[in-house]
C-alpha cells in the first residue's frame, strides 16, 4: 500500500540564530537536522509514502540526535551506518528584506564522506523500492562519497527503481570541472533530473543566455534551450527546475519549469512571504517525486510540487511539513490563508 | 463614571506554537486565555469601561489561571462560577503567507457548557450595567449553555440593558439547523447584531448572492440584501459585519459594513500585516460597543471599531491591547507606525 | 592603519519586549545597550575603524554590562568614566503594521548627565583621532552634559579632528528654545551636520515648507531650502538628512539627501521590511563618517551610508551589524537577499 | 536479534511549567508526551529492544505529535489506532524542597478510553513478541479500556508472551472497589506484578502494617507480608515494588524490594537529587523487564532497574533516557557523576 | 465575608537574570513586580482575604504593567495613584552555593517617593478594613514618603484598624540615625512589629548580644532581650522575627521567634532548598497577619507564617503563591513533597 | 599599573543543552566559548589584570563570535590570527545527581591546530608581560600546535616572563606515550606546574599510590610523593593540584594541594553545589596566577585560587565571573551566600 522511496546523502546538524539575530549577537542556537536527501525522505513520509534515508552518522549522541530527528518525522533510519568522525554542521542566519541569509558550512570529514560502499546492503535497501533520489551534493563531499553515490544509482537501476537527482552545485565542495566530470558519469543512471537556477551550467556545462539571478527576472527561453540540450545528451525522462525570483530575503516569486522531451510546462507562480527558505528545492523535488509516483501526470505533479514547496517557505526548519490536504487546497487555488478551525 | 458592560461565554486555555512552528515541531506552547466574550470584556476594560465577564471555570489551578489572566487586564471576575470538569482548550498554529493558521479545538465538557442558570445571580450581575454582549458560540456549546444564554439575554432586557450578539457560527459545535433554531429564538432579545462573513447565512438562514470568501473579493450588495432581511425579521437596531479580505495568512484587508435600518455605511479599509488575527472579530465588537456607549454616532463608532480591530491584528493573543489613544490616532488617519517616544 | 573615531554620549540599557508583545503582556525583556553615539562607535569598529566611545556609567554590574556589550563589538571603552547614580534605561515595544513602536524613557539622573569635564582627558582621548561625533541628545541631558559636549567639540577642533553632529531633537529632554540656544552654540564647532526629518526646524529653528511626516510623502524642496539656510549660517562642510517614508511600522522607504554647499544629492531609495528600526539614523551617520574618512566622495559615501542603514533595519538591537562586504553588495545594486553559502 | 516488547496504554500530552513556576505564574508550557506504558516502551528502545506501543490517539495534529514524540525515541507506533475525541492531557508543576509537585489531569474521553478491541490486531501485534506490559491505569480509564486490557493480556498469554503489570492505582479514575474487582480479574493473566508504595492495598486489597509514606520511613516487613499474600493468591512469578523515601520534593531515597516466591531481595538504595521524578516507577518497570529478558537473574535485574530508575530522576520528561552504559556504570558502583569526556 | 487588609508601600519592577547567570552574562531579564507591602497584599489575596495595595506608579505602560501584575494575583489596585517620574527598579542575580544573590537598586525618584498625602483618600481606603501593614522601607524612600506612611498609620488607628510594620532596614536608603528618628515616631501607631535579623538594632537602636549572621548560628537570647526592650518602649501587642540561618545561597534554615509580652515562642525550623528567597520576610508577615486575623492564636499563627514563608522560598518571584491547603499540610507536618495528583 | 598575562591555546564553541536535557531531547543549544587558556585570560581580566589570549580562529562569523565573546569579558584579542578551517566545537550535557555530565568533542582540524609559529609575533606579544600560561591540551592538538607551544614557552622564558602550565591530559587527543614525550620537553621551560587528579601520572609518568577518583576519597600522601618527584625532575618553583571529591554530579568537595619544594599546603575545603563545573580547574589556575602576581604568598594565593574556583562552580559557562570582592569575602570565611543589597 505504502510506497518505498530511498534517498542517499548527508544529514547535518543545523544551528540557526533565532529572531533574525546575527551570529555575533546570538547566545542560543535553534537546532534542527537536515540535508537535501533527508528532507526529501521526510516530506515523502509526511505524504504517506515510506521514506528510507541512507547515510552514515557518528556513533555518538549527536549522530543519534540526527537519527531521532528523522524518526520523529517518520523516516526509516534502519539502514543508517554508524561510525566515522563527526556529523557535518551548518550554521544559518536567516536574513530579512535586503539582508541575505548566511550559511556557514562546517561539514568536512563528516561520517558520510568517509563511508564505504560495503557498509550498505543496497540489495536489501532497494528491496521493494519504487524510487531512488539523491543530489549533486553527495558526490561532491569526497571521492568515496561519489563512488558510493554511483554504486547506489547502479544498484537502483539494476533493481528497476526509478532514479532522480537534484544537481545542486555547491562551489565550496568542488570545482566546476570536477563536478562536470563526476555528474556526467552519474547522470547516465538518472531518469529525472532536477536543477535550480544555476546548476545546469555549473554542473553539467550547458550554456544558456544569461540569467542574472540577482535581478529576479526569469529567462525562460534560456532554460528551455538548456533543457533540450540536457534531454539530448542524457535522455532524461523528465527535466525540471524551480524558478526563484528573489525580490528580497523576505519575499520571493516561486514557480517551476518542466520538460518531458516534448513539451515545456511553466507552473503557476506563487509570491511567498518567507519564514525559512532553506529546503525549498528539496520540497519541490519531493513534491514532484510524489506526484509522479502517484501518477498525477507531469503537469499536475508539477503543480503539486510547486504548491508544496511554496508552503515549505512558511515552515521553520529544512523539512517540508505541509500536509497532503494543504498542498491540494493550495494547488486547487486557495492561497487565502484563512484560519482552519 | 465608569460604565459596566457584562459579557457571558466561554474562556479557553489557548496553547499556541511559537515562531510559526507546526504542532509536530514544537516543544513549547505559548499560553494565553481567550474566548469571544472574554476578549470583549478585556478590550472594554482597556478603554476604561467596567468589563464584567460571566462564565464557569473548573475549581483547579488551570481555571484559576484563566481568572488571573482576565484580572490582569482589568476584567471583573467576581461572578465567575467555579466547578465542573475542565477548562476548554484550543490549540493554535499561526500561519504565514499561503499557509493557513490551524485551530484544533478541545472544548467538549468545558465547565461553562454544564453550568446551571442558578449559579449566576443575573439580578446582581446586571445591576448598573449598560450593555450585555454574547456570541453564537455560547449557545452552541450545549443545550444548557443555550438556556443560560437565553436566561441572560432575558434578564438583561428586563433590566433595560442594551444587548448585542456576534453570530459566530462554529460548524464543529452544532448543525446549521440547530443553530438556526436556537439563534432565531435568542435574536428576539438582541439590539445589535454583529456577524462576520459567513454567519448570517449559516446561523440565521438568510441567503445572499455568493461571496467566495477564499478569493478576497467582497460582495457588498449581497451583504446589504441580507442586512435588510435581518432588520425586517428581527428589528435589530444596528447590524454590522466585518469584511475580511484574505490576501494571505500574512496580509488581510479589513473593513466593516454597518446598517441602522436606513443607511449603510462602509468604513475605511485597512491593509494589515498580521501578527495574530485571532480575536479580530471580537475586537471589532468591543470597539463598536464602546463607540455606541460613548455615543459617537454609528459612523464614528464603526470607524473606531474598525481601527481598533485593525490594530488587534498586530498583538499576540486573543485580546485587543490597543489603547484609546492609539485607536484614535489611527482613526484620525495616521497609519504611519512612526515610533512613539 | 586603523583610523580612530571618537564619539561621546549616553549608553542606555534597552529593555524590549519579544515577539511583538505589549509591555503589559510581557514577562521577559530582551536586553541590549545602545545610544546614538555608542551605536556609531560600534558600527565603525565593524567596518574596521577604531571606534572609541566616551561616556560615564555607574560603578555597578549594570554599568559594567554596558561596557561589556560595547567591548563585545570591538568598541574601545578605556576612557569611560565610572560613578554616578545610574544607567539610563529605555523600554521598547516594537510595533507592526499600523501599530507604532513605543519607547518609554527612564533616563533621568544617568551617570553621563552628571559627569564633570575633568573626568575626561580629552587631550589623550583625541590623540591620533581623525573624527569626533556626537548628537543633539547629549547636550539635552543636562547643563553639565551640554558643557561636556562643548568641551569635547572644542578639544576636537583644537586637535584638528573633523567633527560631526546628529541633531536628533528629543522633545522630552528639553524645550525647542533651550535646544536652539545650546545647539546654535555647539554648531560653530561642527563640520558635518546630520539631521533627520524634524530636527533642523526644532533644533536650529530653520523653517521650511510643511512636510507631514506621518503621510510618508517627502518634501525635498523644503529640505533643500533649509539646508541652504544651514550652510549659510553655520558654514557646515556637509549637511545630510535621512528621508524616512513611514508606510507603516513594518515597511518604510529609506533614502537620504546630502548637500556640500554646491550640489544636492538624493540617494537611491530602499523599501525596507523592518526587523528593528531603532538606530537607523545612527547607522546612516556611521556609514557617512566611514565613507568620508575613506574618501569615497560625497555621493558614494552617501550611497554607502544609505545602504548601510537600510541593512540596519534588518538587525535586532540598536547597533548596525552589517559587514563592509554586505553594504558594498547592496550599494552595488543587489538587494535580492539570496542566500550566501 | 532485537527483542520485541509490546505495551498497551494511554499516551498523554504533558504540559509542564518551566523553572519551578506555579500554574498561575507561567506564560509558557514545556511539552512532552508520556504515560506509563509509553514510557516503558521508550526506555526499552533506548536499551536496544524493540518497543511497540499500542494505543489510540485522535486523528489530528495533537495525536500525530504524540506519535512523532514516540517515534523520535524509537518506539514502533505502527499499531496505534487513530480516531476518537481527544488526547488526554496532564498539567505538571514541578515542586521543590517542601513544595510538592502538582499534577492536574484532564484525561476524560481520551481516544484510548473509547477504543474497541476490534481496532487492534493482537495476533499480529504479539507476533514475535517476548513480553507484554501494561498498568493499572489503563483498565481504570473506562470499561471499554478494561475490556481491551483484558483482551490484550489474554492474547499475550495465548501467544506464550510473558506479561507484567504495574498496579498504579489512580484514585481519581476509579474507586477502590472497582479497582479491586477489575484488577483481580486481570491479574490472573499476569506473570510479573510491580507495585509502588500504596498500590497493593488499594488495588488488590492486601493489608499490611501501616506505612506512612509521608514520613519517608520504610516498612519492609509490611511489604514482605503483602508480597507473600499476593504470591499466594495470584501465583505471580515475580513481585516487585519500588521504595521511595520522600525526604522532600528535591531529594528522595530510592530502592526496591523484589520477591520470587522464595526470597526477598532489597536493592542498594540511592539518594537522588531530583530533576523530574515523573516516570520513576515506569523506568523501574522497564529496567526490570530489560534485566529479566536479558536473563540477568532477579537480583541483577533489580539492581539494573533501580540504577536505571535512579538515573531517570535526573532527566526532564516522563521517559528514561539513561543509556545502557550509564546504567551499568551506576550499577557497578560509580555514582560520582564525574564528567564523561 | 472576605476581610480587607490595606498595605502601603512601593512596588518595583524586578529584573532578574535567568539560570544563575551573572548580570554581565545575560541577554534577557525575567520580569516580575514586587515590594514588601505589595507582596503582603498579594499573599493575603491568595489566602482569600481582600488585599488592597496603596502606592503611586507612573502614568505609563511600565506603571500599568505593575498594576496588571498585582491585579493578576487578585490585589485591589483601585486606590493606586498615577503620576510621577518613574517606577523604581531592582535588578536581581540569584546566587547558588557560596555565591550570594546580588541586588542592584535603581529606585531613586520612584513615583511613590514623591506622592502627596492628598492623593490618597484614607477614609475611603480604610473603610471596612481590619488590618493595615507597611514596612520600614516606605518611610525610608523620602521625607514625603515618611509623612505619607505616618498619615496612613494615623488614619488606620483612627479607624480602629490593627496595624503592623516590618522594620526592614535598608542601609542604602537612609542612615541609622534617620531611621531611628522616623521609625521611633511611626512605631507609636503600631500594634504588631516584625523584624528580621538585623533590623531591631539598626532601626530602633536596641542592642543585643552579638549575632554573627554570616555564621548561620542563632542567638535566641539576644533576640529575647531585644524583644523585651521593644515591648517596654513601644507596647507592641506582638513582636516577631524570622530567624534565617544561611548555610549557603542554596540552603537555609528558617524559623521564627514571637513574643506577646509574656511568652516567647520559637517555631519549628525548616531546612529549605531555595528557588528564590526574595520576599521570604514578606511571606512571613502575610502569614502572621492571616493567622492573627483568622484568630488562630499566636503559636498557630506563627507556625502558619513560618510554613507559608518556608514554601515561599520554592517559588520564583517576590510573591508567595502557596495555597492555604499547602501551608496547612506543611504546618501539619508533611514536608515530604510527594506529588499531588 | 595593570599587569599583562599572556595565554596561548584553543578557544572552542561550546554548545550545551539547557535545563538538564539530554542531547537527544534538546531543540536549542546555549552558546558560550571557552578553552583552558581563554578561561584563564578572561578571569584575570575580571580581576583587573590585562589578559591577552593568543590563538587562531577561522575567518568567518563563528570565529568572529568567539573573538567577540572574549572581548566582552575584557580579553585582549589583538594577536589572534585568522584563517584555517574551522573553530573547534564541544557539546556539553550537564549532569545531575548520579548522572555525569557528558562532553562530545568535535575539535579536529581546528584553526589553532594548523597555525604556524610565524603567524605570531611573540616578541611583541610578550612585550611588557609578567606571566605566560598554557595547558597540556594545546600541544596535544597536533604536532604543529606542540611546536607552537614550545616556541611560545621559549620566547617567554627568553623575555624573563614567568611561565605556568596546567597538565590537563586529554586521552582522546593523544596517547600517554606521546604526551609524556612532548610534555617532558615542554616542562623544562615551566616555572609553575598545575595538575588535576589524574594528570601527573598520565602526562609525566610519575606513579603514586592509587587514588580511585570515582570514590571521592583523597590520597594526599600519593600526591605529595608525586610532587616531590616532579620537583626533583623539573625543578618547578611551585606545583599545585586541585583536589576534587565527586560526591555526585551536583555536589563536590573542592580543595587544593600546593608545594614549593619545601612545604606542602592543603587548603580549606569547600563543599560546592554545582551549577556548571566546566572550567573549575582553569579558574583555580587563574586564581593562583593572580595571587602569585599580586605577591600574596603561596598559602594566600592558594586560598584565593580555591575560593575563586569554588565560586566558578556557581556560574554557567566556562569562564569564572567571580569578582575580586566576592573571592575575598569567601576566602575570608563567609560562605553564607546572604543577599548582597
Amino acid at each position: 500500500m505504502s510506497k518505498k522511496v530511498v534517498t542517499l546523502g548527508e544529514v547535518m546538524l543545523r544551528l540557526s540564530t533565532p529572531d533574525f539575530k546575527r551570529f555575533v549577537q546570538t547566545d542560543t542556537f535553534d537546532i534542527t537536522y537536515g540535508g537535501g536527501e533527508a528532507n526529501v525522505a521526510g516530506a515523502l513520509c509526511n505524504y504517506g509514502l515510506e521514506g528510507t534515508f541512507v547515510t552514515k552518522v557518528p556513533d555518538n549522541p549527536i549522530g543519534q540526535s540526527a537519527i531521532n530527528h528523522l524518526r520523529r518525522y517518520g523516516v526509516d533510519t534502519q539502514y543508517i551506518a554508524k561510525g566515522g568522525k563527526r556529523l557535518g554542521i551548518y550554521f544559518l542566519e536567516t536574513g530579512a528584506s535586503m539582508r541575505a541569509s548566511q550559511v556557514v558550512y562546517d561539514r568536512a570529514d563528516a561520517a558520510i564522506s568517509e563511508a564505504e560502499i560495503s557498509e550498505f546492503d543496497f540489495d536489501k535497501i532497494f528491496d521493494g523500492a519504487v524510487w531512488f533520489h539523491t543530489t549533486g551534493i553527495t558526490p561532491a563531499l569526497s571521492d568515496k562519497a561519489a563512488a558510493l553515490t554511483e554504486a547506489a544509482l547502479k544498484a537502483a537501476k539494476a533493481k528497476g527503481v526509478t532514479t532522480s537527482i537534484d544537481l545542486n552545485y555547491r562551489k565550496k565542495l568542488w570545482s566546476k570541472e570536477k563536478a562536470k566530470e563526476v555528474m556526467t558519469r552519474l547522470c547516465q543512471y538518472v531518469d529525472v533530473c532536477i536543477g535550480n537556477e544555476e546548476d545546469a551550467e555549473t554542473t553539467l556545462g550547458f550554456h544558456s543566455k544569461e540569467t542574472d539571478v540577482t535581478k529576479g527576472e526569469l529567462n525562460l527561453e534560456g532554460y528551455k534551450d538548456v533543457f533540450k540540450q540536457m534531454k539530448e545528451k542524457f535522455g532524461f525522462k523528465y527535466i525540471a527546475s524551480t524558478l526563484r525570483e528573489s525580490y528580497s530575503a523576505s519575499d520571493n516569486g516561486w514557480s517551476a519549469l518542466v520538460y518531458d522531451g516534448n513539451e515545456f510546462y511553466h507552473s503557476k507562480k506563487y509570491d511567498v512571504r518567507i519564514v525559512d527558505r532553506v529546503g525549498g528545492g528539496d520540497s519541490f523535488a519531493s513534491g514532484l517525486i510524489y506526484g509522479l509516483i502517484q501518477e498525477m501526470g507531469l503537469k499536475d505533479a508539477t503543480e503539486f510540487a510547486v504548491a508544496a514547496s511554496a508552503l515549505k517557505h512558511t515552515f521553520p526548519g529544512d523539512m517540508n511539513h505541509a500536509t497532503l490536504a494543504e498542498v491540494k487546497v493550495l494547488m486547487g487555488g486557495d492561497a487565502s490563508g484563512r484560519v482552519q478551525r
